[in-house]
């Protein structure tokens, strides 16, 4: 899926009403103090309406690193638009309460208000979930379109997250053809590396430092999902398929499904589905770690389609891994997956799902009342718990657009659904009661990476994530040319048949490697 | 003006229609002579339909450099499409002949066919006037909209003609605002660098090698254009007004006029007009070298709009200028400017008018029938002398765009615009009878710089030309901003008055200084 018309339009420049101007005032009261003189307000009928001081608030702040914070007499800038403070958190150790960030008790006194050692490691999986987009290449003019931009080896590296303190292991992929429904990206190209599958996330696990300090050894899945909503009202087939045997009336979604499950011996990537690449590798991991007697946990992670396959995912972890291998899902923009006998069952298996959703999100209400229409005339008669047959699972982090003093109000359904934008929310997020937290750190400019929910009084481009050129470059004779992969990046089926050979061998995989210390 | 709505929506593919697909295989028949069996053809309809053999051909020759130009058996991949070739021609001494390129007789005997140097010159000329695109600033999220993105001292090597023997000596500002149609950039920054003034071109001079290769000293005014035609349409004003005492008959087109005449005391760029700002330059220009007792030329370059300002600049400089600087004007896609009048009085004034015509291109054909339905009506009348009121003026290349093996044929009145295509129609052209030189060697992936001329086979992105990130980096605190320009490259009134009061002490301005040999 392409990026949703309204956002691949690049700039557009909505009226900020006069909700929208008010609400940066309000979270910092005293940025607005000095009004523009009356001529000068009407110059800039004709441009952007830019309230003007706290724009010079923030010049200020941009020429002079060493005044970090405060201006004299001013309320200080807030972390997350200081250009000379570090976007990071320190890392502490949180060995101590990992169990319950992990979610054993249901994140029972860590959610309200949030605590902040969970607050950082919902961020981490987030950020995990976001490199199966940054990573991804959308180009429909790329001979590599649908896979991920770099080798496995080099990919967290490659986007800014070296020091995250995971080792990726293993790629998925999922086909995007036949009986698909139209979320997955498809090569324009004839020769494209494959017409068949997309790269759908990752495997990844914790090094031996971040394995310290989070008390175990965490091997994380992240699922790639849909950037543009508008594609789900298309696609979502909004059929319940049965688990089948051995899951009583467990029913999910059967496009989630097919996603998940789909395999075909005449593709190159999809010999084995999404589901039996991504298992293999759990066990593989999780059997030669706790053969090394460490304590193992699983964290399944993805947002949008990712957060509902992430939830399969978990369902099947939780029947085919040791007990003792603790798994839990941290979504993101997640739609309801199955009925609630799925639900039921997923409860029963001990697998605990945190879901952050935006309040202003459609597709975590999918598939819903919009499905259906039938079942809406029903509403009434049968009460609010079988309004949907769909169901949520486990605890959701309620998040609001409306909550953050950086973000436009006005209807977005793209920007509503970004995950940069829900990330920031969570970096704001303390309690629905409190305020959009003044010392939030994490770089606000992100949030239009991939989207224009920024207000342009902070002159953060919208949509601002390209490639220079798209990509072409100037060679040694001076013509423009779309210079060709890597060879580490270039994808290779023979570099998926290596790992299931090592497999069997009973060989380490040599490209496991530790991040040393 | 900002790109047109079909070009800035980046990719769209067109289902290639037979004839576009015929067009390479005519032009290089060897290229198709495989098929491609059935089943691969099956595969194909679902992406774009690529002529194989020649992907192929292309493919083999990005692999091998050594092998440059010929494949066993195959005819041999035009110079212009082969990577491993120098795009630009070696520069020949040209001075025997070029009192007549510069276009003493009216370029009798060099226009059919086209000579090898008139080519090279005109391609030279165009490539200046594309500098005033590639080097403004459209951005209107950018406080320095409407400005040229580098100081002058740079912006030639910035651009990659680091090599092309010419000096920048001076930029010259139109007024953006106030009674001028809307042709220009506006910033939407209220406090932007200039809200009245766009960078409109600029004065160069050729270094010494370029001087002696050509048999003078060449001066060149180039000036920017529009990209978007569309704009044309609504802001033509078809309004001609008379030149004044002085000038006869002529008249000219307002809007024009007004670009170039255009100032105010209120405005920071404009306290002169564009007109006295090239005048005083040109003026300085020609005494310094006339006193050093060298042969003088001016060339007057522009695209577009930018070919209108050059005519009203050569009436003007032909009119003040001493006699024995010959002036010439090499335009690209220029409309209508004035009326036959006006056209006397340039013969009169000996300027020369090669004016390069795309065939396909709606903007040559303005002002005309379009603007005044009362005219349309004398048409049968008064005959075909008088159908338009306005004239062109001197000598048409006339280019065509389906004798170009690379192009689409589909209607877009954008692309056959754009100057990129232009300058890959004169590389091409030999005469009307004769076909497209395969010996061409210009980088036709330029074409797509900024339209998406270029048949999709080439695998060139549409509309490539595009910054990293929209101009973000990540900063030391891992931080994405908006890096400030560099100190040389903000406009400065400064810079300006400095250039006027160093003529007024009759100093040299110490930032001439000539290219190296």
């Amino acid at each position: 899926m392409a990026l949703p018309s309204s956002a691949s339009l690049g700039h557009h420049f909505p009226p900020l009403s006069a909700t929208t101007h008010s609400s940066l005032a309000q979270a910092f009261p005293r940025a607005s103090a000095v009004e523009a003189p009356p001529n000068q307000k009407r110059q800039l009928r004709a441009s952007i309406h830019v309230p003007t001081t706290l724009s010079n608030l923030l010049h200020l702040h941009v020429g002079s690193a060493h005044a970090a914070g405060t201006t004299a007499g001013d309320l200080p800038t807030p972390a997350a638009i200081r250009p000379d403070t570090p976007a990071l958190s320190p890392k502490e150790d949180i060995s101590s309460l990992f169990q319950q960030i992990h979610g054993r008790g249901d994140w029972s006194g860590l959610l309200h208000p949030l605590h902040p050692w969970l607050r950082r490691e919902i961020i981490k999986y987030g950020e995990l979930a976001q490199v199966t987009y940054d990573g991804f290449d959308f180009n429909p003019f790329s001979e590599f379109c649908g896979s991920c931009l770099y080798g496995r080896d080099r990919l967290l590296a490659k986007l800014g997250l070296a020091r995250t303190g995971y080792t990726v292991t293993k790629y998925v992929y999922a086909m995007s053809q036949i009986g698909i429904p139209r979320w997955l990206e498809r090569s324009l190209h004839a020769d494209a590396w494959s017409t068949d599958s997309n790269w759908m996330g990752f495997v990844a696990v914790s090094d031996d430092a971040e394995s310290r300090r989070i008390g175990c050894r965490d091997i994380v899945v992240a699922w790639r999902g849909t950037i543009a909503p508008t594609e789900w009202f298309e696609d979502i087939q909004g059929a319940l398929r049965p688990l089948g045997d051995g899951h009583g009336d467990a029913k999910v979604e059967r496009g989630f499904l097919d996603v998940y499950t789909s395999k075909s011996e005449r593709t190159r990537y999809n010999k084995t589905s999404a589901s039996e690449q991504v298992m293999a590798e759990l066990r593989r991991l999780v059997n030669l770690y706790l053969e090394q007697g460490e304590r193992v946990t699983l964290t399944i992670t993805g947002h949008s389609l990712g957060g509902a396959l992430a939830l399969l995912n978990a369902y099947e972890a939780a029947s085919a891994l040791p007990e003792d291998v603790s798994v839990s899902v941290i979504s993101f923009a997640g739609p309801r997956v199955g009925n609630s006998a799925f639900g039921e069952r997923l409860k029963e298996k001990k697998v605990k799902v945190l879901r952050a959703v935006v309040k202003q999100d459609v597709v975590p209400r999918l598939p819903g009342i919009l499905f259906n229409e039938r079942l809406k005339t029903l509403e009434g008669v049968v009460g609010k718990k079988m309004e949907w047959v769909y169901e949520h699972v486990g605890m959701e982090l309620g998040l609001d657009v409306k909550s953050s003093p950086f973000l436009k109000h006005g209807v977005d359904v793209a920007g509503f659904h970004n995950l940069e934008m829900y990330l920031h929310l969570v970096d704001g997020f303390v309690s629905r009661e409190r305020e959009f937290r003044t010392e939030a750190r994490r770089d606000v400019a992100l949030v239009n990476k991939t989207s224009g929910m920024l207000l342009e009084e902070l002159r953060i481009p919208p949509n601002w994530n390209q490639a220079a050129n798209k990509g072409m470059m100037c060679n040694a004779y001076g013509r423009w040319v779309k210079p060709t992969r890597e060879a580490e990046d270039i994808p290779s089926p023979y570099r998926e048949a290596t790992d299931a050979m090592a497999e069997e061998l009973g060989r380490s995989r040599p490209y496991i490697h530790h991040v040393a210390e």
